[in-house]
């Protein structure tokens, strides 16, 4: 089993000699709930550095629902078998009152990115996020860290951040793992029932589609997003939040596609909330 | 003559070896135009660091007006002359593309702590500091940073900032630099008329007069502040812009004095705007 370290000043102390003697270090910033999305950046950052640090820590900064935080679900012996399958070296699981021992009245937050996506849902959430991710890259001080393509505004507010604080880190973007049936993995899918689980592949399909027509040439962002909304419409119990074409880097929407775009989308599904998104061109 | 390093990447180069041979390094940010203020943090960072880096770079985020930022003193061939006098190492000098070579999308922010004090009058200022002195810390990775209790408010967020996102860097603060008279020593002080530099020792007289006022036992801010405005009352071309007792740490205005306090002002001289504080106790 790997070493569980709860404090960030006995972590750093762990860090120093390994930093010291030129090692790499490779962090895996998660709340837990390991799944195989998890999996896949735990090997990469094995394959990649000298050690591997996995952070565990449920963000209270990051959830703008209560209830969200208090169900979201607590897996730490799974988790630590995950970690130990995966080769990690060391597990970061601090408490809430290692990460914020006085009142947090200092920010990061990039607003121009966060009000676009699901950021326009969440009030506060990527700005939880930043500060948090920030915190754990001042701690562990990495030289690579690993974040999950599925989460794509995360990735591209953090990838922003490093680039406008100057923080010395190396983000690497791990492609979404899927189910065999294109469903992305998530942890909210053991909250879906039988017949919820059934259709929710159908939100991967539509952004399947949305890239379909526009690799047959298609340019109007409207009529894209006519013919991938029109495979979620007859599907029971789903609700698209949102289905959008935006700039990969800024995650403004465009109207025309003539460069590069991502496609993001999130769908209800009864009481559970999906997202998912591919970029264009791969 | 210091070695001047223009770029981040050259100076994180330049500094990787220093830090791997476990020498440590001192930074001091400064916008330039270096007084004896200044040379108290370059001194202060030559004893008790192996490496001292001063920065120079007059950071356009934090001006809310523009024709500050223009009117801005910019005196680089004197202020290499104090480096060298203070026998500073390396002068990092970046343009305004090196430090922003795109678009600041992120930014650090205490709105709690940037309400108060100067904050109220220069909106999006301690921003603009927070932001950039994040940046530096993150090129420079220095042991220690230099900072002067004038700027009461700058080092108070700072502080704060490297306390919540769990910077590995430890603030040095260093008393204010006065003039024989009691003025604070600023770069504004040269804007003063002759008439206006034999005034301006009276903010500082009004901020000694509060504290001689508690040092007696008074307690009740309104009573302190009124016998200290009234130093400055009778003073031609004066305006106050704020007078206060606040918090030390957090800089809520406090109604009691029954605890450490800071007491800070500002005031117009004229076109000059100085400001000045004195903690309490010592």
């Amino acid at each position: 089993m790997p070493e569980v370290v709860p404090g960030p000043a006995e972590l750093r102390g762990r860090l120093l000699a390994i930093r010291r003697s030129g090692r790499s270090i490779g962090l895996v910033p998660t709340m837990g709930a390991l799944h195989a999305g998890h999996r896949a950046l735990l090997e990469a950052a094995r394959r990649q550095n000298d050690t591997v640090v996995a952070s565990i820590f449920v963000n209270p900064l990051q959830f703008n629902r209560k209830e969200d935080l208090e169900t979201y679900p607590r897996t730490m012996s799974e988790d630590l078998k995950v970690c130990d399958d995966c080769g990690v070296d060391l597990v970061f699981a601090p408490t809430e009152a290692d990460l914020y021992p006085v009142e947090q009245l200092t920010f990061v937050e990039s607003a121009a990115l966060s009000q676009h996506l699901c950021g326009q849902f969440r009030p506060g959430h990527f700005r939880g996020v930043a500060t948090v991710v920030l915190k754990l890259f001042n701690i562990v001080q990495p030289d690579r860290a690993y974040f999950g393509q599925k989460d794509a505004q995360q990735l591209a507010i953090i990838r922003r951040m490093v680039q406008d604080l100057n923080v010395p880190v190396t983000i690497v973007p791990i492609p979404t793992v899927r189910e065999p049936d294109g469903l992305a993995i998530s942890s909210r899918n053991q909250l879906l029932t039988l017949d919820q689980r059934a259709v929710a592949p159908v939100l991967s399909r539509a952004l399947r589609k949305a890239i379909d027509v526009i690799q047959n040439g298609e340019q109007r962002v409207a009529v894209i997003r006519e013919q991938a909304l029109a495979v979620i419409t007859p599907c029971a119990q789903t609700r698209v939040e949102y289905f959008e074409v935006v700039d990969p880097e800024l995650l403004t929407p465009v109207e025309q596609v003539d460069g590069p775009v991502l496609v993001a989308a999130a769908m209800w599904l009864g009481p559970v909330r999906l997202i998912d998104n591919i970029s264009w061109p791969d």
